[in-house]
């Protein structure tokens, strides 16, 4: 893999001089081209070894184009805030917008290969964070953005040569290694899981490229001309995405759906509610301020049939608890700063840290609902988007968040007299729109598109519970029930887990 | 100030029954009315002695009202990343956007009474506190902001009363009174350093409620009168501000200005240039490297005629520094999210962490050039923008970050020819608009606004330096070596405060 980055690349400074000029301004048309398109970010990732050129090439690449449209990110040590987060949380905060280009120096990889190389885990690991940075690059290359890797490769003896001249050099010698790179090991070690880590995410749509790091002139023009080459091929490309076109889900054969065998008669009286609504509140309560919500958070979903209810078993939630706990999300339509960023981005930027509550009215499940049914995205976005949220889900998991998600399923006839009450009640009329009116009639489409949800993310992370609605009573214990059932579940598994350590 | 909060006011069950239904429907309505309309938003302040009922109340409004339009902020230990910027850069991240309610549960009131009563500072700094707190709260009303602040009181009887009681309900117990209110003494302070804070902060357009806390059927209706009341008349009200019209500018009367003295025959030669941009440059680099830039962070403010070579100005200074260390904003209009926002919110999220350096390409000066020049705020709006501004940059220089202000100023001959080339040279010509064609007729205006804003602008915290930028060389080695200089001068002044101490 870095063979052909060891046999000394160089390019004389005529050649390289005379390239140049030509070179930058292509690439500040580029630049400026891909301001005014916005339609993609582009996302730079450098990595590779220590004193192959690196912060050299990000620094020339900022004076070749407008540094007014790069921003370079860092990851360093984590804040507190991001350690309270999933992994990726502190990336997603950072991602450049469409039109602009974010220079990732330090990136996913540079964490999973430090981690490897230190030995702070083994293969198993690697390869996790391995397939979980080659999602996350195939859903932003889905979502649009133009992702380069560079990989800056020094053969051992050059890397020695390398690190001896720049011992002595002002400019570099109060920057701390961030690995003991005199050693040899640490260059076999790096190498080696570099290896690995190359072979297993260089895409067709976001391929690495080994760049031999020794000779400046010759590194800064390679770099140069795959960034220019990439960014004008992509800015005359005029589809969204690359990837397009995909089986088509199948129909039921027998009609027989999962909202369908809801037993939609189910009710509570108002006794058995009052008594068992009370109880699941106080258990809730005790849950949250259980001394294991240290080490977990909770995201609730609110899915379902408009006038479903959602928004009285949310407040029968949010009235087991203190407001400081919990945080309650409406989403609507995104922002122009949202539609600017990968779809999942504005849900990311609302995922709890730990010890905390987020409750989504309506959430990313709108990409499979609303947007498939209204057609707001293409086919292939909404297609692809099942094994998107479900890696989302995963991560959130992962992270000690409890997923809880939510469907409130009523009948068309109770809904038809939900709608006419609250056009009848003057604090409810806020509630009820044309729109609604319209979305009964797509009825059946939304009907399949709840079935089809159910059945690609109904995961063992991030299960769905559907909630039989038509009785609001039964509805809002059901909802409380279940959220203290999962929280129940998840301070076990950590008990379990202790002991089994 | 708090004796009519002591007298037992009380209001019997019935009356509170019979009372909050018409109440709640009234405010629910009123809260959609604000969702609607997204013209303001709301803050609601709680603060007041323990055990007042100010976690009960925030509690029962979020169940009369809709829970998903309310945001419940606390602010409890600053985390690492709020450490490292200014202390108001906390709220300003949790501001509540038009048409939604915030509701601060612990806030700079909070603050400054618990290190007043704690004794970490004494009357001097909580004076200081407290008139920043006035002044942010000013901005935010002249921005539109409707503010509610609430003070929950007790006697001391009744608080000692209050607390036996909450000791032994478990839903209580749990939480650690952050001060220790047992003490006679604590609450003796609290009451005298909390009127002297309500005595001077309270004001028209933010005026205190000071609710007496004992009762819960009382200091609930108290409440949600004050909220329905101060919710309808302001949903009422049309125009965006109640402060309007004041004072003109006065013209000067001898039409000689800051801008026509300036000599903008000044140039530096080829080899000159050279020498001396390599000089400020490295000094810049070693500036930026300084162990004493932990303690301070560096804002560059760049404004300036239209092609008076901001651009290349800011590509010298960044040329000198590793890309990691620095952050170029480029400032255009504002989008959705920043118009739901105070003007200033969107240049507070790009505030620099301590060490780091941001250079504004433009700036939150546009209020008082091009908004004011086009009529795209009001008059009152660009006109108390200056201490606004003031008030902004003080806080940066108040955490140790140095504000330096560049105006690029050029002829309108020099301006003329620019513009010629620019449409002449292929990956310039995105550089120029038939809007900058049209700005030059607009010259005298701006040059006017440019004339005030130095004049009300120029402090000693955060002084502007005019550029004289006919001759590109001048220009950039005088910025770079006034940054270099106003970070040197930074970083005596910390030497003689150490000395001092």
């Amino acid at each position: 893999m870095f063979e052909s980055a060891e046999i000394g690349h160089a390019i004389d400074k005529e050649t390289y001089e005379a390239e140049v000029p030509a070179l930058r301004e292509a690439l500040l048309e580029a630049q400026y081209e891909l301001k005014q398109q916005a339609r993609f970010p582009v996302i730079i990732l450098i990595n590779g070894i220590e004193g192959a050129g690196k912060g050299e090439t990000v620094k020339l690449l900022n004076e070749w184009m407008d540094p007014r449209l790069i921003e370079v990110r860092t990851f360093d040590q984590q804040t507190d805030e991001e350690l309270a987060h999933p992994p990726a949380w502190r990336y997603w905060r950072q991602l450049p917008a469409k039109g602009r280009m974010g220079v990732f120096f330090g990136n996913w990889y540079s964490q999973m290969l430090q981690g490897r190389v230190h030995g702070r885990f083994k293969d198993p690991v690697l390869d996790q964070a391995i397939h979980a940075a080659d999602r996350l690059e195939q859903m932003l290359c889905d979502e649009g953005a133009l992702i380069f890797k560079f990989w800056f490769h020094l053969s051992k003896k050059q890397m020695k040569a390398r690190l001896d001249s720049l011992k002595d050099d002002p400019l570099h010698s109060w920057r701390i290694s961030p690995l003991d790179w005199q050693q040899t090991r640490t260059y076999d070690r790096f190498v080696r899981f570099g290896e690995r880590v190359l072979r297993r995410t260089s895409r067709e749509y976001a391929p690495w490229h080994v760049i031999e790091g020794f000779d400046p002139c010759y590194r800064s023009l390679a770099v140069g001309r795959i960034l220019l080459e990439g960014l004008q091929q992509a800015l005359q490309v005029r589809t969204e995405s690359l990837h397009q076109a995909m089986a088509p889900i199948g129909d039921s054969i027998d009609r027989r759906s999962l909202l369908g065998s809801l037993d939609m008669s189910v009710r509570l009286d108002k006794a058995d509610y009052q008594h068992q609504l009370i109880e699941e509140q106080a258990r809730l309560a005790h849950l949250m301020r259980h001394k294991a919500m240290r080490r977990h958070a909770l995201v609730a979903v609110f899915e379902g049939n408009d006038a479903a209810g959602k928004g009285g078993a949310i407040r029968r939630v949010a009235a087991a608890l203190d407001p400081r706990q919990y945080h309650i999300v409406p989403v609507a339509a995104p922002s122009e700063d949202e539609r600017a960023q990968p779809y999942l981005w504005r849900f990311w930027r609302q995922v709890p840290a730990l010890g905390k509550f987020t409750v989504f009215d309506r959430s990313w499940y709108g990409r499979v609902l609303v947007e498939r049914v209204e057609g707001f995205c293409s086919e292939a976005d909404w297609m692809r988007a099942y094994s998107e949220i479900n890696d989302f889900e995963e991560q959130l998991h992962d992270a000690g968040i409890v997923v809880v998600k939510f469907w409130l399923a009523i009948d068309e006839q109770t809904q038809l007299e939900r709608f006419q009450e609250r056009e009848q009640i003057p604090f409810k009329r806020f509630k009820i729109t044309e729109e609604d009116w319209r979305n009964r009639d797509k009825w059946p489409l939304y009907r399949d598109a709840v079935g089809d949800m159910v059945d690609r993310t109904s995961t063992e992370v991030a299960p769905w519970t559907l909630v039989e609605a038509n009785d609001k009573r039964w509805a809002r214990v059901k909802v409380l029930r279940t959220l203290n059932e999962a929280l129940e579940a998840a301070f076990k598994r950590d008990k379990k887990h202790r002991k089994g350590h």
